[in-house]
């Protein structure tokens, strides 16, 4: 894959309001369900409202009642998250859109961390979940790639560890007459590299040339944008985003609180590239504010302090 | 000029102590010694302590204490900057390294807003500017382009109209027999992204091959990074960079208060890309912290707070 494929239009989904409560203190559901009905004003297409895994995460134990009271607007998906059977009946039960889907982790110490099981068992249980989705008449829409840049144990990913797994991955798809629409590559933990993007991204698309990628990335440690613009330097399309870069906390002393890159400034760099979000930015730093608002501290989005660049009159400025 | 022309080497020129501290309150002479004599210890070769300019920036009135009261290590240079004659005189006599530079603002209502004269103003008193350098023993070495990429009055700049600042400038340079050795394109409120650094550079770079080029950016809308990385696939080597992004405020409600591209975050990037910056990362860190005690509120550097990617345990994490 040569680079300076950049795409004409990017679609962020917006991962705030499932992943980027997840870190923060207890968000009454009126907090949570007015964020969602002002991002849907917004120009975002998906919004992940909800993670159906709350005996691990208390903050997600309100997704059915979320559910039940999104007001939702046409055009918008609302997507629920689930780790495992019992969560998928969950989201199934719930209304909220569904996007079937199986995942892997490249750090076999992640997965035992993480998931409590081999990197390999993890990989084998999707088998049990491809057949979940098929028994419910679904078909398998998504795989997602977990520390596919690195973890905080093993370090940097190597690529081709990366390919291994995601080959493993689509394997146990193969096996269930399933191929997703979409691969994800998450850099769960904030751990890549422009460069690193370019490598991973390189490798995955000799080995599946026709298969759409999608990037979920954290800004741990600075590089989110960065990496963003790699990925769109190598032509990706879809980006996991949080608005404010809400799940990240500018005094985070460790790097489990790191957010997603921030929808608003992922936005803005695109428009100002000339790549269409079909997002109206005035209105998402609207968002971004009330997003502040609600967790009752300031989130790291840049955007929503310093606004567009003819903005006002400033001061004298010394360079 | 082709991208991919990664350097394998980079030299950040710390920016911290003088801009860094023009944003903050009064921060007493002995932190500010404190953090430059730090600074030297993490293997920074260039640090920016002073700013000769006191009648319009209080904060820089102690410029002449700091120099006298350094302590040097061999090897590191001590800068002081200035931006007229007055201020010069002082910087000289101040006993820190100089750099005799000239400047220009692309950005005309800048400029009569900030120097109180036109940009073309601005460029003919460089001439008078460089006679005092010549009149001190001393020749031309550096040349700023301010608002190179954009201003809050007039928007994004045009490449083209940054090209023939940059030409007019160097026209009175060499009416004068001097040439600088390097140019830098100041960002001067975060107005570029990625694919304008590259068009600018490109610019500059065909009309003028052999010149070093190096960048005065501002992480104002969170690009900071991701505008460092398109830089350096073009080649660049040199960037003024500030501890913690000191200057800059997770708070601020507006884009004056954006401080230089993070010190350390540059430097973790351009690590991780195998490129050497002769930095010791962990030190740089702990020079941040202090940073952040000195003045008192956090500071939007990321890596100081997440730190290398193997680190330490984590607990779950939900990816």
């Amino acid at each position: 894959m040569s680079i300076n494929q950049m795409p004409s239009r990017v679609i962020l989904q917006e991962e705030g309001p499932r992943e980027g409560f997840q870190s923060e203190a207890h968000i009454p559901v009126e907090d949570k369900l007015s964020l969602i009905h002002a991002l849907a004003e917004t120009g975002l297409e998906v919004i992940n409202c909800a993670s159906f895994v709350s005996s691990r995460v208390p903050q997600m134990a309100d997704a059915e009642e979320i559910a039940a009271r999104l007001q939702k607007r046409p055009g918008v998906k609302y997507l629920g998250m689930w780790l495992n059977g019992k969560g998928f009946d969950r989201a199934l039960a719930s209304g909220l859109d569904l996007v079937p889907n199986v995942f892997a982790s490249v750090s076999d110490t992640f997965a035992r961390n993480n998931n409590g099981r081999s990197a390999q068992e993890v990989v084998v249980a999707q088998g049990a979940m491809i057949e979940r989705y098929q028994a419910a008449g679904l078909g398998l829409r998504a795989a997602h790639l977990f520390t596919a840049f690195g973890c905080p144990y093993e370090g940097k990913a190597d690529p081709d560890g990366s390919v291994k797994m995601l080959d493993a991955l689509l394997q146990v798809c193969a096996e269930h007459d399933e191929l997703p629409g979409i691969v994800y590559l998450c850099d769960t933990v904030g751990a890549a590299d422009p460069l690193s993007i370019r490598a991973t991204l390189d490798k995955v698309r000799n080995r599946w040339p026709s298969m759409e990628i999608g990037l979920h990335l954290h800004d741990t440690r600075g590089m989110g944008l960065s990496n963003v613009f790699a990925a769109l330097q190598c032509g990706v399309r879809r980006f996991d985003t949080s608005v404010a870069g809400l799940g990240g906390c500018p005094f985070a002393g460790n790097s489990a609180a790191a957010g997603n890159v921030c929808t608003e400034d992922v936005a803005f760099m695109c428009e100002e590239m000339g790549i269409d979000t079909g997002l109206d930015l005035d209105r998402l730093a609207d968002v971004a504010r009330m997003a502040e608002a609600i967790v009752g501290h300031p989130l790291p989005g840049k955007f929503m302090k310093a606004g567009p660049i003819r903005k006002r009159p400033l001061g004298a400025v010394a360079c």
